[in-house]
């Protein structure tokens, strides 16, 4: 299959480098900046443009990973180019089909990497979750065949439920994320450093494989240790920031 | 060193192990409860007891590894059963070393694992930093090569930071926990399973290496992509608890 790559950022740049290692055929990389089009191209032995009218037309599929509100503009200007019986797919969490439907595209779907990319990690795209969705049939088994080559978890997600995912994703990654921020700032104001809090971080991760995240539970908000929660309150009063999420947290925890 | 170990919940039994493994000498296990006190008992080849006054009065220390609200209570028990010059230590995050001396300890400390656990789950104890503090210099010594058998990470933390960090662990481990809860009962409206966030769970972890939690922080609110956090409050309009949590982490990271 040949392939051509719309977006050489976080998600293109993973997703170029998982298709060459498996022996697909990347025959084109676009991206508007010249550096990271020709560095990523490189990479996957792989030509590279800078301009969507100089898209290669031959390809079998178009992947667009640029953010999701350029995702209807390239797509009008691939469509304009001459690729519109080609099947279009974007890797968006968050942005429904109807948008390459809207744009012109007629065959469409959805190539969507459930995972937080940066260029400077490298994780193991088989343990990586693909969610697929196309408008027809055939392009569908299409997308599920090159997905099982690059990871061992692909599932049909429709749209409505993609989004259900995204909303997921924000909570349990880039919450999480947040919190982990908040544990470091506080540690801070100690002589002690951040990593002291890893081994637990990691052991709450890994808890999930014994059973549920409510199941998984612990702490003051958990057992009702109204003590523990009014100290921990009366330390956070100069931080009215973390004293919200505080409240909001435990409030939860109480209702769970 | 002989050890009476009290309290057989989840930290007195996995401490109670480790020390075991270690070749540490346990001498005997109380806990109110005859099952708990007999089972760990027999797992480290020590004698129990289920009465305070039972407590054997030739250890060279004694770990109280019970509710924080019976701390103040079993060190009196203790001083009461005659054990006044012995080294007294409890295992709370959340507790002042000054509870003990207010019980009439007279040598008193702390013996901290900074780490949740559970029964089911036996974490690599090697991993699990042991916060120690003791009133007298001879006897934080002898906390710090009793902590080194076990850990490979001692720190000698004050009454102070030890409170700081437990507020700290709270947000990275309870409330992170509590966000893996939400994600579940979000995705649990699709047709999908609660694993197909796991490697991004993972990630998010295994991302802390690669830099501060704020370098790693990546999302909407990130980005200030308004498009999409609009779209993710719509779809939590009907779960108004979840739909607060997002709002105040969103605040949060545009804040960082």
């Amino acid at each position: 299959m040949k392939i051509v790559l719309i977006g050489a950022g976080n998600v293109g740049f993973h997703l170029g480098l998982a298709f060459f290692e498996k022996g697909e055929n990347v025959i084109q990389v676009f991206s508007r900046k010249k550096s990271k089009a020709l560095g990523l191209a490189k990479k996957i032995d792989s030509k590279y443009t800078t301009s969507l009218s100089r898209i290669n037309k031959n390809a079998d599929l178009y992947i667009i990973a640029v953010h999701d509100d350029a995702i209807g503009e390239v797509t009008e200007k691939l469509v304009q180019a001459g690729i519109k019986e080609k099947l279009i797919v974007h890797t968006s969490g968050a942005t429904p089909q109807s948008l390459l439907s809207s744009a012109k595209a007629t065959r469409y779907g959805i190539f969507y990497p459930l995972q937080s990319f940066s260029l400077e990690r490298y994780p193991n795209f088989t343990d990586i979750p693909i969610c697929v969705d196309a408008k027809r049939n055939d392009d569908l088994l299409l997308l599920k065949k090159l997905a099982i080559k690059i990871s061992s978890k692909v599932y049909h997600v429709t749209d409505e439920n993609r989004a259900i995912l995204h909303v997921a994703a924000v909570f349990v990654n880039n919450f999480s994320n947040h919190l982990f921020h908040i544990g470091s700032k506080i540690v801070d104001k100690s002589a002690l450093p951040f990593e002291i809090l890893l081994p637990l971080i990691i052991e709450t991760v890994n808890k999930l494989n014994a059973g549920t995240p409510k199941e998984m539970q612990t702490g003051p908000a958990k057992r009702a240790d109204l003590d523990t929660i009014n100290k921990h309150l009366e330390f956070l009063k100069d931080y009215p920031e973390y004293s919200e999420v505080y409240k909001v947290m435990t409030k939860g925890i109480e209702n769970q």
